[in-house]
């Protein structure tokens, strides 16, 4: 894997090197990236993506990511500003696209707020109105309606200390494992395309590429959208490989973001992903399904924790945390390896980047492999750095800080569940970034679940079990979450040579709007639709309900698991490890032909159909390789991105389109040859 | 028009002339083009062609063109047997391109009488049936069941006529016009690709376009298919741009036969074919419907040829006949003209050679513009002449003896009734050639329901008019559509250096071949399926009772259509007769920007879709000339053909799937969200 990984990175930065091309434009000095008409633009943007998140939240509850537009509707706001100023004569500092990255992390900071704030799960699961939707835990106890004074003071005291967890993290993903981040490198090409004024021939080129597969991508999400009149009409729902293997979700979505992603990713990836698709969705659930009724209740909707859906979630969360504590314990081992050399001997270079990391690491590169591009961006990206005490001491206060206030917001929530919550979220931080660097996927609602049930299980239905772990998701998440997003983001500022003190400032300026600005959201739609939150509204907010469940499951403790389901966590817990030490103990020249654990189990709950989205991208850019490999490596990076963002952009005025209450007029129906009979019968009549 | 037209001979035949490519492969002398492997081959496909054909034409009674999978099949059926044979040493003649192409102009012939037999239509609309589903003409007079003997015997005596009709034509369509006859001249691109054993880097090139968008197309077809449960269902009724749009028959089909028929037709067809719908289903028929009640009673169903239907398809009925009569009286002026000058002069060279004939048409070729390819061409298609006096003498002979025993079958049709046809046939005959040499589409139906009109309207209800209408149907519809296929087929030998000669004999040993064949196969499926012919049957055979109703509409007369249709008849009438003069008095430069009628009248009644697909065609073919005219100019044609091909092959597994009984499993469905709403309630229930 190691090796794709390198090759892509190449592939993305070193023809015709970028750095070269935009050398004559200088770097500006980290606080002059900080302007203040990017927090202007900043502002609008977030309260723009918040609207759109809340609404993504309150409606389907899947919020996928808003880099891209961020960053180009950032570039396009600014850049029409300064036009407008150029021409009037009262321009003062040129438009640089480290101003244009601060703006992006800024958005992204602020827009991710609206997600990880829970609107659409764990803060709205705790209102009244989703309790009364649930089986159990009625009582006030396990109650608390939404209020903006307390969801404000809840996101101030949870949302800075993810900001502090990413910082140790951000070299180690980005320099030394060179991880892919789909979006963050698709934004940063988009960003460094834009600001090439007169570059080479092929950048044009690139740009025409990127350019021409945007419309297309956004084109194809406008038509898309005329046949969604709901969630299961339309393309996102073609059954492509018949309507038995559309039930077990392994169909072609038509997804052009997932197809990009796909174009970006390593091929192991795209391979993982179908691999654990089959196993799960083609063998493992049919197999356990057959034991409905033995191993687990008959009577239960598909849906429920206790039938196939437990099976499916913690199976995953097994494998997940398999791949990701390993990977953790394995780079813990080695810092403090090099650390103790470092000690030692005192001159053995800074810490991570001693030989005997890199060399035994599948995930590592040599440095003679620097291009220019690398070096230069390395070279940067470590200038500023931001000292790893301030990292730990401001995790450490803003941690005793909130283990001391938010019991006084949630009294079910005890101190000690909170300390032990950020005693253990920098390894799932970790987690969370690493698996995201890799498959663009965010696991961040994962590592929530699990909070609930492990804090409600310790806390007890009694002692308001469900409300302390729907709490406690929050604080997880906020972490969690922070440390994918702002990773991705310092991807971005890596390859636009962003400071990243610049970025780290500009990610406390995001989260700050954004702990302000998503509660207001949140509180306009719940003020202006009564019926938000039940089943009927257009604002269903299915995950509050979904979220609150597993509270309610939880508080009931692992015992409450359908049967074996235990068991085979186990299983899938070693089998994770046991792939990530065989990939470790052959190699890099075979090691790069093992599955990835943590994208084989992200299909066991999600189905297979993104991943299919992805081999279709791997296997385009495959073919073309094939046919023209100096064209592929040139041009396919651009393809990708502009796939993704354009994609991206239109979730923009779909989401408008959605508030301003447009609904699409035809659904696009797959219906079954018998079905069909008894509709076209129905209609007739 | 002509400009296109000649830019559009000249990219197929000129780019490293295909001729000078072959030119090492002997042409062999046409009595060796006739080869008994030929005619083995061709009577098996003739059966296969033949079960294909009326299953299509009992089914929903739409026909594609079979050309190009006649080609295809008859060079991998002897291409095995020849390399079988070869490698087993008595191989005793090569397998040339003019073999392949008598083959497939024999099945081609064969399977037309399939069609043309009215098996689907005309002919079973006579049976009891049919009739008992109409209203009215339910008396003996008027009825006649299928049996094999008649139908044979009917066949034999109308179906060699229309051979002797194209015999004239021929010189007048290929030579003279130039017509792209899209079908033909796709089969001969094939059958050419297929014999260029070793040919330029280019051809190869081509070679491996066309393969590659024959799989493409053909496995488009595949896919398409299993969203096809019903008619209504699937991408061929796709809302492309909204369904009111799709009500209006404006959408997109995904046929991948028209996109490819759009890149080879001339950019002027293709704007017709849409301006076509746009005036016909955008503004008149809706503002006729306004008057509904007024021009036409409210009670009829859609369908009815006394409201908008018969606006339709008498208005377009009108145009066609006065843009067909426009061409024909001029060319038959100046072949009057040209005979009469060389009557007087003796050596002005050939008959529609002179440079009268030539300079003056918007669709003439100046000789100076012959390619090699063209020049050895024509001098093939020359050298076998057919004197036109066998023609004319075949022709009269053949009308004589019809006249005399047709009656015998059918008392209701008077000897002079079908006089009168073969009088007016060979203008319709030459209508339908030129029609189908532009827009790829016959119109055989189309002259065949005026047949039924003015025979049944004549013969009156009382003396068996419905009866006598629908036999003259037949007598009129075996004349037009051979004239149509057999051009076409022409075409295929004229590109593939196939003398006339051997095609004449081919077409001949094919059509006998036809009589014997589709009859039996009919009869198979009379037997088979008892409910043949009802709605609620697999194989209702809708054309047979609309068949039926016009003949029914058409013994009551001209005074039966609705208000004012006459009226506006005579003015597109009139409308198409304006254009053709207009576009001959404004000479090339600018008439090439005037509309064709013919090709307007197409959507009158057919709707918008399938211009739509031709736009889409027309359109990437304009793109990718802007992008790289030299290389669009080379492999447009190649993609195009592959296009076609694919789609043309992917009609016979499909029809196999059918006859086999296996159904599409799904239904690819578009509801309004209204209706969709309703659905999900229902399905819920």
């Amino acid at each position: 894997m190691s090796g794709r990984g390198m090759d892509e990175e190449e592939r993305i930065l070193d023809d015709e090197s970028v750095e070269k091309m935009l050398e004559s434009k200088e770097v500006p000095r980290w606080q002059k990236q900080l302007s203040v008409r990017a927090f202007v633009v900043s502002f609008v943007l977030s309260i723009l993506f918040s609207f759109i998140v809340t609404k993504l939240n309150l409606t389907t509850g899947i919020v996928p990511s808003l880099n891209v537009s961020a960053g180009l509707l950032g570039f396009f706001f600014v850049k029409t500003w300064t036009k407008f100023l150029e021409k009037s004569g009262f321009l003062m500092h040129p438009f640089t696209r480290q101003e244009n990255t601060v703006i992006q992390t800024c958005v992204v900071a602020s827009a991710g707020v609206a997600f990880s704030g829970g609107f659409g799960s764990y803060l709205f699961g705790m209102s009244e109105v989703v309790a009364k939707q649930s089986t159990t835990a009625h009582n006030p106890q396990n109650i608390k309606n939404p209020a903006i004074s307390w969801m404000i003071g809840f996101l101030f005291l949870t949302s800075f200390v993810g900001l502090f967890s990413v910082l140790p993290l951000r070299k180690i993903m980005i320099i030394d494992f060179k991880l892919t981040y789909p979006s963050g490198t698709a934004t940063a090409h988009l960003i460094n395309s834009f600001h090439t004024s007169q570059g080479a021939k092929k950048a044009k080129k690139q740009v025409r590429f990127l350019g021409k597969f945007f419309s297309f991508s956004f084109l194809w999400g406008f038509f898309q959208w005329f046949f969604t009149a709901t969630d299961t009409c339309g393309f996102g729902n073609f059954p492509t490989f018949g309507l038995k293997a559309y039930q077990n979700k392994f169909y072609f979505d038509f997804s052009a973001t997932y197809v990009g992603v796909g174009m970006i990713c390593p091929y192991i990836i795209s391979v993982s992903l179908l691999l654990g698709a089959v196993l799960s969705w083609g063998i493992m659930w049919p197999l356990i399904e057959q034991r409905k009724g033995d191993w687990y209740s008959a009577q239960l909707p598909s849906s429920s924790l206790n039938g196939l859906q437990g099976y499916r979630i913690f199976i995953a969360i097994a494998m997940i945390l398999g791949d990701g504590l390993y990977n953790f314990v394995k780079v813990l081992g080695r810092t403090l390896f090099g650390l103790y050399h470092q000690l030692r001997d005192k001159n053995i270079g800074p810490i991570l980047e001693g030989g005997g990391i890199r060399k035994n690491s599948p995930l590592a590169l040599t440095s003679a492999n620097l291009s220019y591009d690398d070096q230069r961006r390395t070279q940067l990206f470590l200038k500023d750095q931001i000292p790893t005490w301030v990292a730990i001491a401001g995790y450490i206060t803003i941690a005793a800080i909130s283990s001391a206030t938010i019991p006084l917001i949630f009294h079910q929530l005890k101190w000690y569940y909170i300390v032990v919550i950020y005693i253990f979220a920098p390894a799932l931080a970790f987690c969370n970034a690493y698996g995201c660097g890799l498959t663009n996927w965010s696991m961040a609602s994962t590592y929530g679940k699990l909070a609930i049930f492990v804090i409600g299980a310790w806390a007890g239905a009694a002692h308001g079990g469900v409300l302390a772990g729907l709490a406690a998701c929050g604080v997880m998440m906020n972490i969690v979450s922070t440390a994918s997003d702002l990773t991705q983001d310092f991807k971005t500022g890596y390859l636009t040579l962003a400071s990243p003190r610049s970025m780290f400032v500009s990610q406390i300026i995001g989260t700050a709007m954004g702990c302000v600005i998503s509660p207001c959201v949140f509180w306009l739609f719940y003020k202006a639709f009564h019926d938000l939150g039940l089943h009927t509204s257009p604002y269903p907010a299915p995950y509050a309900l979904m979220y609150r469940n597993i509270a309610v499951l939880g508080v009931e403790g692992v015992s409450s698991l359908p049967k074996h389901c235990l068991t085979l966590c186990y299983v899938f817990f070693i089998v994770a490890l046991a792939a990530n030490g065989v990939r470790d103990a052959v190699g890099p020249k075979w090691g790069r032909f093992i599955p990835i654990p943590m994208a084989m189990a992200l299909p066991f709950y999600l189905g297979g159909y993104f991943g299919i989205d992805m081999c279709v991208g791997s296997l385009i850019l495959f073919i073309w390789e094939t046919i023209d490999k100096a064209k592929a490596d040139a041009f396919a990076p651009a393809v990708a991105s502009g796939l993704i963002c354009g994609d991206g952009l239109w979730t923009l005025p779909s989401s408008l389109l959605g508030l301003a209450g447009v609904k699409p007029p035809i659904c696009m129906k797959f219906l079954s040859r018998k079905d069909n009979a008894r509709v076209d019968h129905f209609l007739a009549s």
